[in-house]
């Protein structure tokens, strides 16, 4: 396994790759989300290449990049030990050099959901990730959908910029009690870390509704809703009952459907989707 | 020479070409300056591709869209007899279907001049040359220098975007009298023809008078907007004597210089520049 910082070491390795190439970008900070997504990306490409940048540009002023955790050494004894090709840990400065001044935004998949929630986030996503898949030239990228806005929003930027990339989006990876990998849960403390599992516990019992027959999206808001304010530790954002092409709130469910919500669960913000259909 | 329109058909004919491929991005009505980069690239490159596409996007609402002097006919015969291995001509409805979201934008060098000018019109030219360069994937891309702020505006975007592709600037080609080619010209009717090489008249006295040892930059403005304002059929937007890489406007002349200007010449916008130093 290569491990590279500057963009033309990146090149220069991108360059003795052999095949199709698989990229995984990630923030490091590895879970078995992660792991699961580099295991789709070995079974399916001859070369696989790892991203690790805790991205500046994505994180609001009052946001965690500061502490954002990291732990880079376990990220690439672990990256290696999956049999991974290349590695790109570029520094902020690599990425955003002085003058640095261009960006790619997506409009109307970026306002609602998280978008609404974290004014600038999607602009500092969807800039990077374009920045990678030219960087590293992909044949395939790997998503989680536990990210399912990112998800869309670059699935969006990949059409419309006319990426010649596939977008391989993976199922969300979970603890045993139901409560989504994140890096940020390693925050969750004490009595916050069984409370955190009130987002899939909410999420499952509008799922079971549906599975029920119910079909008006405002009931599963409710139901979603009413989970979250039962939690004395939660405090939620939004809870979201949408198409899961164009992200907009329904009436009625009829197609493929994305539930979503964010929630604060002490002082650690966790989100978490289900899809129907 | 294949000529196709959909991206399915463009990305199969990119996949035939051999060795390192050139991009001549063009909006057709081809002309003299459009071949000279053609034979810059046919010179420099195994494979050739260029696209003839009136970009919707980068003109204003009061600008000349509708009424863009097009003639795809003889565009395709003269690309054919100087060896050109693909010409993509997308319609409008290929390049931003519906649903369409996704903006590219530089920031700080859009700003001045053509930007200040012509607001929203460089977001309409990063946004599809990023398009165009994911598409073709070559490996040099060839502009004009005639228009020198687009240059340096998708020189910064390659750049702050890590796309993998050499930009290639070529010298502006002009008419007999100093006009500089542009498709733009055929709008010039009667006495505005001559008129119009009011601006390379212009353009020549102040780099005269930087030959004589002129470093003043107000000087060299003035001496631009002097004979602009000596043509009464020329309506002058701006003058300019600007760092060539920050295209800010320079107090005192030292490294390399961009005169340029914008002017009205009847009813036909034309836009010129010299590079000092």
């Amino acid at each position: 396994m290569r491990t590279v910082s500057s963009l033309d070491k990146l090149r220069a390795g991108r360059l003795s790759l052999n095949g199709t190439v698989g990229l995984v970008p990630t923030m490091g900070y590895l879970h078995e989300g992660h792991i699961s997504l580099v295991r789709r990306a070995k079974l399916e490409c001859e070369s696989v290449v790892v991203s690790i940048f805790v991205n500046p540009t994505q994180f609001g002023a009052n946001e965690d990049l500061s502490k954002y955790p990291r732990d880079p050494e376990r990220d690439l004894s672990l990256l290696k030990s999956l049999g991974v090709d290349l590695v790109w840990n570029p520094t902020p400065e690599i990425m955003y050099p002085i003058g640095y001044q261009t960006w790619v935004e997506v409009e109307t998949l970026t306002r609602p959901l998280e978008g609404a929630v974290r004014p600038g986030h999607f602009k500092g996503v969807t800039t990077v990730v374009a920045k990678l898949f030219n960087a590293v030239q992909p044949h395939k990228a790997y998503f989680g959908q536990k990210d399912a806005q990112q998800a869309a929003v670059i699935r969006q930027m990949v059409r419309d910029l006319n990426f010649p990339i596939e977008m391989i989006i993976c199922p969300t990876t979970r603890e045993a009690d139901g409560l989504a990998m994140s890096s940020r849960n390693k925050y969750l403390e004490g009595a916050d870390r069984p409370a955190a599992t009130i987002l899939f516990r909410a999420l499952s019992a509008a799922k079971a509704a549906y599975e029920g027959g119910e079909r008006n999206a405002e009931k599963l808001r409710t139901v979603m809703k009413g989970m979250l304010d039962s939690e004395p530790r939660a405090q939620p954002q939004y809870v979201s009952c949408a198409d899961y092409d164009t992200l907009e709130e329904l009436d009625l469910i009829s197609g493929k459907t994305l539930l979503s919500m964010a929630a604060l669960i002490g002082k650690t913000r966790l989100i978490d989707n289900f899809v129907l259909g």
